[in-house]
């Protein structure tokens, strides 16, 4: 289990910095299977789950639900057959903060 | 109801035909919330549902996902806070099929 994945999120308020390239790059070495995606000017943390059926995907979407309720930090959820996309970003900052990579690490657990 | 809504998926082989311009346009009065996107070239049918918070949006992807499995037939369904985007197309003939439309019926009557 990696360390970050550990932590629990932080109040995130407005006007908070957005994680640097510089520590991006840092902590993307704690998700390596997560990728930086930019869709509207917002820097976001994308990876796809692949599964065997629909049946398996969807209650993986719920796993994530459970766990953005538990800390307050919602990602989206495209669920389709046999996959499942979750996206984290902060909509408060319009970016990155540390919260989300938390989150991806956390995502990354439930598996 | 809808008449539509109470429709069964037939079943749908490879090569069967999309659905014409002329009957997409009659099937669209019975699903009025619902647009014809196009995204890579393939025809779909969306609507967004919007909910006060992310468990009443989950909740709804689940009941989406059940119809989904007893009718044999998937869409994309993005789970956000507060909302819901769902799409019905037909993966085996990369368009729009009969089935799409009765879907989105059926997911209307979900609400």
């Amino acid at each position: 289990m990696s360390e970050l994945s550990m932590k629990e999120c932080e109040v995130c308020r407005f006007g908070a910095p957005q994680v640097t390239e510089e520590e991006t790059q840092k902590l993307m070495l704690e998700i390596p299977d997560w990728k930086v995606v930019k869709v509207d000017g917002i820097n976001r943390l994308r990876r796809t789950f692949e599964f065997p059926n629909f049946i398996e995907a969807i209650a993986y979407t719920n796993k994530v639900g459970e766990i953005s309720e538990e800390e307050g930090h919602h990602p989206a959820i495209l669920t389709e057959w046999g996959k499942v996309t979750v996206t984290w970003w902060t909509h408060k900052i319009k970016g990155l903060h540390n919260n989300d990579f938390i989150m991806a690490a956390k995502t990354d657990q439930l598996l």
